[in-house]
């Protein structure tokens, strides 16, 4: 009888060329199905994911779901995988999937968080995690312009044109919170959904609301703006990591 | 008229075969001479660190000097020599060396920090700059253990076979601490010098009493004993960093 199993995955996506398959770049999708294929002795199995990460973008707390006839025990699936896996991407948990579990379809709010090291020079150690900005941010007017995120909006204006999705562009965000770690911006954005590019528009356009090249009330405007030309560049991919899932 | 500089020097030491110069392999010293060589137009420079360190160790602190006749101020020098660096190596700090300053003979103190990642995963986020321990370690004889390395000791037991470098093996710990941080131990070990491998060999012990394969009194009586054997096993290169130099 099939099971369906429910796993949460962790990855570093600087040497991914994102989640989703592709025939000749290292995937994490690619990976993951490399590696379920071996353990189910060359059988192909397809797996589910919450939602595509781009080239370069984190998870901690990716979720994935795949259908299997094999039966091994949590522990014994989280060890075969993790021994099969590079280390660059790992299962912290998996574990049986509820009855009707659909790791896209049963989404009820993401979270992701986008780091800026706001620092003169680079940081070894954070190099491939974050997006460093060498002049000054004012974190009280990213705090402040940040607060017009909440709420359902159309989010046009934060959506890039390279989106091959159609229908509305209407998202809640439950929060939207810029804190201040030392010498890093924090932002977390936890929603119902999220359009293509959105979290690493809304960074860029948070940047420029720090550094003085927009000012915090510019946000509210954009936003009512639909137009993406209206917000500003798209932030790095490594500042983003995908946080966490809720079903 | 010649200018002594002393530079503090960040490095992820993930792809460096170690600091000190190798005729093929990637150093940080072979790095550092290459951009300080091409600022004095194909002038080499040699440059002196506090001390050199293996292939995989970091480095928040390790600082060097470099003696030239150029003058261009230190915001200068730092963004020169950081725009020719690669970003796996860093300029912090660059200014005009104290008259008679030598990175290697002028050092007081030196402070490493051995970070240890005791969960049942590996984290890819961390798996470059730590030692990952996934059987529980016990905090709390770690940190018996950890105090009696403070003090003058013959540190012989904790000194690899393969040095090359005579003399005594005296050295003075001021300060070995071991701080739990979620699922982090940071061994911080402050002292007037270092052998070869000491924190890694120590750090390898420490694990080892923790785990209970060693006692917390056994670390009194190896390091009473001189013998490297008594030891416990060289602990990973990526768990050390270079933290601090002291002048």
């Amino acid at each position: 009888m099939t099971q369906r199993m429910k796993a949460t995955v962790s990855y570093d996506g600087t040497h991914f060329s994102g989640f989703q398959v592709q025939e000749k770049n290292r995937t994490v999708q690619g990976e993951l199905e490399k590696a379920l294929m071996k353990i189910h002795k060359g059988q192909p199995i397809r797996i589910q994911a919450s939602g595509r990460t781009d080239a370069g973008v984190h998870a901690r707390g990716q979720v994935i779901h795949f259908d299997t006839e094999l039966r091994m025990g949590d522990y014994n699936w989280r060890k075969a995988l993790n021994t099969l896996l590079a280390d660059d991407v790992r299962i912290t948990d998996i574990t049986e999937a509820e009855e009707g579990f659909h790791a896209r379809y049963s989404v009820k709010r993401k979270q992701y968080k986008y780091f800026v090291h706001n620092a003169p020079e680079q940081d070894v150690f954070k190099r491939h995690y974050v997006h460093h900005v060498p002049y000054q941010l004012e974190t009280s007017r990213i705090q402040q312009a940040i607060k017009a995120i909440e709420g359902t909006h159309d989010f046009s204006a934060f959506c890039s044109a390279r989106t091959g999705v159609k229908g509305d562009k209407i998202r809640t965000i439950y929060g939207a919170v810029c804190e201040k770690q030392e010498d890093m911006l924090v932002f977390t954005f936890t929603g119902s959904g999220f359009l293509y590019n959105m979290v690493r528009i809304l960074a860029g356009t948070l940047i420029d609301i720090g550094n003085g090249r927009k000012e915090p009330e510019d946000m509210a405007r954009i936003l009512a703006s639909k137009d993406r030309h209206e917000a500003s560049k798209t932030a790095a991919a490594s500042g983003l990591c995908l946080w966490k899932v809720d079903y």
